[in-house]
């Protein structure tokens, strides 16, 4: 069950540079394509001739061309030329979605287009802005896009999975975090005091001595999180807002469900120090990727024990608050678009009897 | 949902050579061998016994030997011989299927053995005379076997999809094919005249200039193509019946549905020229297998995107004539067959109420 | 169909002297561990918390920790701390399994736990013997358990099938084999006078003339069979007992049932000959895993003809009694639990009422 209604990361903006792109969304075949004049346009990946996937045609112009039998759809999904005739056989054209390029993303509508309102796009200015430095990946995960949300809200498992990677100090297995409800999403974290960085800020932050430690994790529905995480030298009055003598980064993570088993996860660091700096952009690059890939590892081993996804029968911990608050925001979403659906097919009915 | 009364390319005569030969043909496992004597049989590929697939047994004489636990068949199913004991308990057979080896190729029946009259063979005697040399392969295609013979009865897709293999000039994009019902098949094609040869042609045929050229594919149930193609110098009567200025290849294509998702593609040219060249043997070869191997890739992935091989939803074109024809043609032959069985079946009921 | 109330062997206790091992037995995902004490525990492989595999986890003295969020757990299935919070929620445990070690086989049994009595674990005792040389090994079989019982207790297939490994003499095709039912078991084998040794035998006990040969297995529920095989320097007496001219392997077979089409094959050549001879050791090893890599080939192919293992519509010839007396054992032990249960229930029912 997807939360249809809402904006999805589809593909970074720089994916789209050349040949259109397939990618499975929500359980649908979508190609993406940046037309001649910029113009990005979403279509149902099956050609409504004899169904062969569009994503293997070629740009033409503002136009995708089918590379089968030939046939050319304008970006409205109108089928605009058939080969050999003159005439374009009536209702020849497919499926298209919203789609709004925003942050450098390019951020798709698979529900009712009516209600597509870019204005509910998340605000990641960093993703975007030339004080910030990002450094974009993509990983597919064979997991129901949940568990990866799961996981991004959760700073418990950083000391087991994550110990080879980004775990640093003892303090990381102890301290508590705390959940809070922003209008329309959730915030949690936790700071940790005199505390060793792990090595990865280390190395970048040039620390030799014990630090301030912060995570921030925001979930914006559907499917976005980003974390404000970051260092200072101990002492320098991080808690209370003085990041001069840190780094902080914004860690970004733009998950959308591919299955229900599997999804597409597009992540970023996004920093504000040594921007051009581009061994620091290898090594934060190399290091979220590789954690990321530990995340994977599990999160498929967890998925092949957790069919569907549910949490049905499993024990809950106190780290788990953020996490069951997203779920329960998700399902109170899908709910209300349900009956919302439900009711404007019975207005439609009453109108039809009038 | 198959034809099953009609004759199925099985393999190339020359495939049976050596060891037994499985392939699942019409959703059933068949192997397939030639005995000492040189005739050749077709079992189900599993031994009554204990099911072991007979296509890892051994060739003794007439007869095949299990690979398990030693049983023998003779060529009409029966078991002749059980290791450790004189008696052959009643009842020990495999299931036959007739076949018929003719212009070099196995053909198979699956249906009613009763029905399975060889005169009904499609006659294709360029693949088995010495005034023409062949050039024969086999690709197996994860499609729906019809989708492939739709591939074959249009000329559209050359243009778009061929286009760094077989495809020659603007024309092939605008001219229209004609189609016609010949008697228990389907006709389609064209003439291009003043054409650029496409490469594989001027190659094979030494053309510096214009060229007319023609394209003529008959379907012939359940599943044979063949395609008369070729090129004459522009102008020298090619389509008034003199081709001795050009020249001209049987492009034939056997295809056997393996199950509903999948069929065997065993596919040949056929030319009349440079019979002992080597050279254009190869050329021929390697021409056709990657052109094949094209429309390969493209069917598997309209198969992904139409599970059953139906056309529901489905807009059609001009060029899709022949093809929707041949659909029509094989729904009435599998209905005849249905209502056939159904009336045999009453007819059996009366008589064992009598 | 599985057998649940019975002791399977897991795997060999040299497999459990590092991390923990995941194996799926009977459908059910299982962990097994050694404790820093040296007991060896089986856990459900899934987390009660996230349903993490808990085999990704890491033994912490006699305790094994989750690898995601490090929950850990005692032997007997407890939850026994949760990170950053001081109580462990009610309920939090994990299913354990009874274990026992025996032989040098760590032996699990999946049935209900109060039935689990060590007594019956089969007598192996030349697995764990100073007098004996045993050479194990495991593969993967993607068949039912029962068609490899079937196979391990047919002796027809040999010269068929192993034709070129163990192989030896023309009349193991036609000597017929004895079975007489044992206390809870079968036994089967046979005798073969004045017969070539096969090339394995004649290597490892430096024969040069003819040989009596002897096969005999047993099988004893749910899944062990053992083949007391060997050869002596024909007429020294060997039927009558005196095997001193000879030299005698129990090759011995652990068949447990990973899921209903495939299974865990633990296998080993014990011997009493040579038993510093690590030339010997290797050969005898590299035999039989080659041998049994023959098995598993024609045991896939035949579960793909196979669905489900059962032999509905086939037909049984002599050498296949003793696999037909197994089967119907197996489907009367099946039948008594399934019977035991329902009694069971039916009692509880009872006593709830009163």
């Amino acid at each position: 069950m997807f939360l249809r209604n809402g904006w999805y990361a589809a593909v970074w903006s720089s994916d789209l540079a050349g040949a259109p792109v397939a990618r499975t969304l929500l359980d649908e075949p979508v190609v993406l394509f940046r037309c001649v004049s910029g113009q990005v346009a979403a279509f149902e990946d099956r050609c409504c001739h004899r169904a062969a996937p569009l994503s293997r045609g070629t740009v033409e112009g503002d136009a995708l061309r089918c590379g089968y039998h030939g046939l050319k759809f304008a970006p409205d999904g109108r089928c605009i030329e058939v080969p050999i005739q003159s005439q374009v056989p009536p209702g020849a054209r497919v499926r298209t979605y919203p789609v709004c390029e925003r942050w450098n993303v390019v951020w798709i509508w698979m529900g009712d287009p009516a209600r597509a309102d870019p204005a509910t796009i998340p605000e990641l200015p960093w993703l975007a802005s030339a004080d910030w430095k990002l450094t974009p990946g993509y990983i597919h995960v064979g997991s129901n896009a949940q568990l990866l949300i799961d996981n991004l809200l959760d700073f418990t498992h950083v000391t087991y999975l994550h110990a080879r990677t980004i775990a640093g100090d003892p303090k990381e297995a102890t301290t508590p975090t705390r959940t809070e409800r922003l209008h329309g999403g959730i915030r949690t974290g936790r700071w940790m005091l005199d505390v060793n960085p792990p090595p990865l800020f280390a190395a970048a932050g040039g620390f030799n001595g014990l630090v301030d430690r912060w995570q921030w994790a925001t979930w914006l529905p559907p499917s976005t999180v980003y974390i404000d995480v970051g260092c200072a030298r101990a002492g320098t009055g991080a808690p209370e807002g003085d990041r001069s003598q840190g780094i902080s980064i914004w860690s970004t993570h733009l998950v959308t469900p591919e299955t229900e088993t599997s999804c597409h996860y597009n992540f970023g660091f996004a920093r504000n120090f040594h921007l051009d700096d581009e061994a620091m952009s290898r090594l934060l690059f190399e290091g979220s990727r590789d954690t990321f890939l530990e995340d994977k590892v599990m999160l498929e081993a967890q998925q092949r024990n957790l069919a569907g996804g549910a949490l049905d029968g499993l024990i809950d911990v106190a780290t788990d608050a953020a996490q069951l608050q997203v779920r329960r925001i998700l399902d109170d979403l899908i709910r209300a678009d349900a009956a919302g659906e439900a009711s404007r097919r019975t207005g439609q009915h009453s109108r039809g009897q009038e």
